[in-house]
């Protein structure tokens, strides 16, 4: 069967991110009171598995190869059978 | 009160991904089944407001400002209400 996976991607929570700064700096301007914006990645992508939880274990997998695991941490964020 | 907001920007469905096309090849270099593999950012912030659907328009609208309408969708994943 086939599944979508949604994995997202981040910092580690003391890891400086200038992205997010220049994020929040732009969100400042436009008024809006954002703090402590964080920017990382999202993907997003199809499986062939054989049920819910070997789909999961793939994406983790997927994911543990990913992310840089000095810096980054990875959720799996979502599993959805597809039709 | 302070929210945590969750936003996902993504290229819409047309647009080509190059950087999703070759975390696809790696993939498959790695032994992994993955198609249609899209890569997106996701915007971790707190947000001050006054009640839940108040920090959710002000993550709508911040979405609104930062996706490209022309190229990317945006998603306001989660609002959290933080202790």
């Amino acid at each position: 069967m086939k599944y979508h996976a949604t994995l997202l991607i981040e910092l580690k929570d003391g890891i400086l991110d200038p992205q997010g700064r220049a994020v929040e700096s732009v969100l400042k301007s436009l008024q809006y009171q954002a703090e402590n914006v964080r920017v990382g990645r999202v993907l997003e992508m199809e499986l062939e598995a054989a049920n819910e939880s070997e789909a999961r274990v793939t994406a983790h997998h997927i994911g543990k190869a990913l992310a840089n695991p000095v810096m980054e941490v990875f959720v799996v964020e979502a599993i959805k059978e597809l039709a």
